[in-house]
Formats: C-alpha cells, sequence, structure tokens
C-alpha cells in the first residue's frame, strides 16, 4: 500500500451541480491509471430525533428514477465556505422547519469511491423547537413532504429508504438504541 | 407526492465506466426540471463473516483521494445480463479467494440519489471456505490488500471505513449482533 500522485486532470462537461470527466495517477510503483471523475461540492445531513420521532422528507428524485425517496433532510455545501455543521442548521430549518440545542457529528462518508468525490456529514440533532420565523421549501415546493417517523418502527424506515444517507443514519441510530436498550 | 415523466435526456460525455449529461423531468403538475445525471451500471457487494471474522479489502481510491479505503469485496455490474447475486460471488472469489455456502440479501441502496443512478446490492456470505482455484485480483495487483478484521472489533472498522456500502454493511451487521446479544 502506498500513495499517489495526480499527474493529469480533464474537465469535460459542466453541469448545473457537477462535473466530470477524467484524472490520471502516478502511484509509487510507477503504473499510471486513469479514472473517470465526478466533482461534487459535498453535502451536509441532519438525523433529527425527538422523544417520540425522526423527522423525514419525502420527495421525487428523478436521476435515480424514484417518485418518493425517504430521506434525511440534506443539502449539498452550495455556499463557498460555509462549513458542513452551518449547512447542515439551515438545512434543517429549511426542510422541516426546526431548530435544534444539540448537534452531535456523527460521521462522514463517501457515496461512490470509485469515481466520485462527494463526501456527505452527517449530524445527529436533538433538542428540537420550532424555527416560526423559517420560510419551509415544503411551502415553495409541494413535491418536499415533511414525515415525522415514529421510533418505535426505526426498522420500517430502514426498510423503506434507499438513499445512502439515510440508511447510514437510521442504522446508526438503531445500533445505537439497541445498544442502550432503547 | 405524484409521479413525473421524462421528457429529455441528453449524454454529454461517455467516461470509460460512467456517462454524465442533463435529463428532463415533468411532474404531474406540469413543471419541468432539469437534472444532472451521472448513468452507471450499478454494483454488487459482498459481507463475508466467519466465526471471527469480516473480510474487507484495502485499495487506493484515487477519484476520492484515498490512499488506502477499508471495504468490503465488490464490483460493477459490467457484464451484460450478469446477475446481481451471481456478481457479488465472482467478486468474493476473485477479491479475497472465497467461497461461501449460504448468501443472504442484505439489501440494496442507491449512492447519490441527486444525480445518479448507480444502485449497489448487498449480499451476507456466510459458510465461508477457500476458492484455490481462482486467481486473486491482489496476486495481479500489489495495490489491494485482502484485511480479515476481526469480529470483537467492529466498531474499529465502522469508524476506519468512509466508503458507503462498507458502512451501510457494517452498520447492518453491528445491529444485527447487538440485538442477538453478540
Amino acid at each position: 500500500m502506498s500513495g499517489f500522485e495526480l499527474v493529469g486532470s480533464e474537465t469535460k462537461w459542466r453541469g448545473a451541480i457537477i462535473s466530470a470527466g477524467v484524472q490520471h495517477f502516478r502511484h509509487a510503483d510507477g503504473a499510471v491509471v486513469a479514472r473517470d471523475k465526478v466533482w461534487h461540492p459535498g453535502a451536509a445531513a441532519v438525523l433529527p430525533v425527538d422523544d417520540t420521532h425522526v423527522w423525514l422528507t419525502r420527495q421525487p428524485r428523478e436521476a435515480a428514477g424514484m417518485a418518493a425517496s425517504l430521506e434525511i433532510p440534506a443539502g449539498k455545501l452550495d455556499i463557498p465556505g460555509e462549513a458542513p455543521l452551518a449547512c447542515a442548521q439551515r438545512e434543517l430549518a429549511e426542510e422541516i422547519g426546526k431548530r435544534a440545542a444539540h448537534w452531535e457529528d456523527l460521521r462522514a462518508f463517501y457515496t461512490s469511491v470509485g469515481f466520485c468525490d462527494e463526501r456527505i456529514w452527517i449530524y445527529l440533532a436533538t433538542g428540537l423547537s420550532d424555527a416560526d420565523d423559517v420560510e419551509l421549501e415544503a411551502d415553495e415546493d409541494e413535491r418536499i413532504e415533511i414525515v415525522p417517523w415514529p421510533l418505535d418502527d426505526l426498522d420500517g424506515a430502514i426498510a423503506a429508504t434507499e438513499d445512502s444517507k439515510t440508511v447510514i443514519a437510521l442504522l446508526w441510530l438503531a445500533l445505537r438504541r439497541a445498544r442502550d436498550g432503547g
């Protein structure tokens, strides 16, 4: 196992959110490899939990062919210089209409390590209260639905989603509850 | 919540593995939305577990900037017509040098629902035995390392990886063990 260095990078297409192209890397053993590459700004996601519910959204995900994807609130890091935690706090307010008194850095992960640099930071948000002064995205976009899901049926939510960040956050929560005897 | 229909699709670039472009969708309310789109063939992954270890790999993931990514064995669905389970069985033999007597359909997920159609099927493989007749990829590529990880330290593996399929598979295993009192 050893490192590698970037020896070439060509952007072939720039979309609204992502760019795509090819990068070449030289490994310590001299071998040069080519990799398809998608550049993505990254994202922040929130697992909002109160005493009885986890707060989710349901929305169409056209690119993945899903009419109603069950997800934790999240947003792209599309404001230059905004830290992932600040983005997560903004998304919790805009998507769910909540603020949180307590924020815990849950973990980060890469969505697809073979070709993409998208990294998602996940935070646990507790001590929830209503953010009455924030305009909800759901009010502007009737295709986003807020879904309070009972903690007693976490397994149902885990089975009902196929979204990577949501599967990870809900499995993490189920594991914590199993170990706490919750 | 309602459905949508695809009304336009333009491939802007074709890479070795992925393609990228733009798709347009019309929702039931008449709104037409544009989405960046990455086409990916999908992948199959295996969680190989024996009485004492989970079998992982460590390899460079250049596109994500990782020198040594800890992962469950996996491979793209790049053979036309090959079912995900058959792909998983092939990858277990080629990456880890094992066969499995028992296969359990663990779950599937989408890596990044906002722009990509990549879906990964994960299988639990138990009843492991050596596949002596298969040439290991690690023998051809010294950058792939086989890593038997002690089940007693699953939390260590969960903390040591940032790969979506691996985080999901290991959290799932930790949850099953926590509920079984294991």
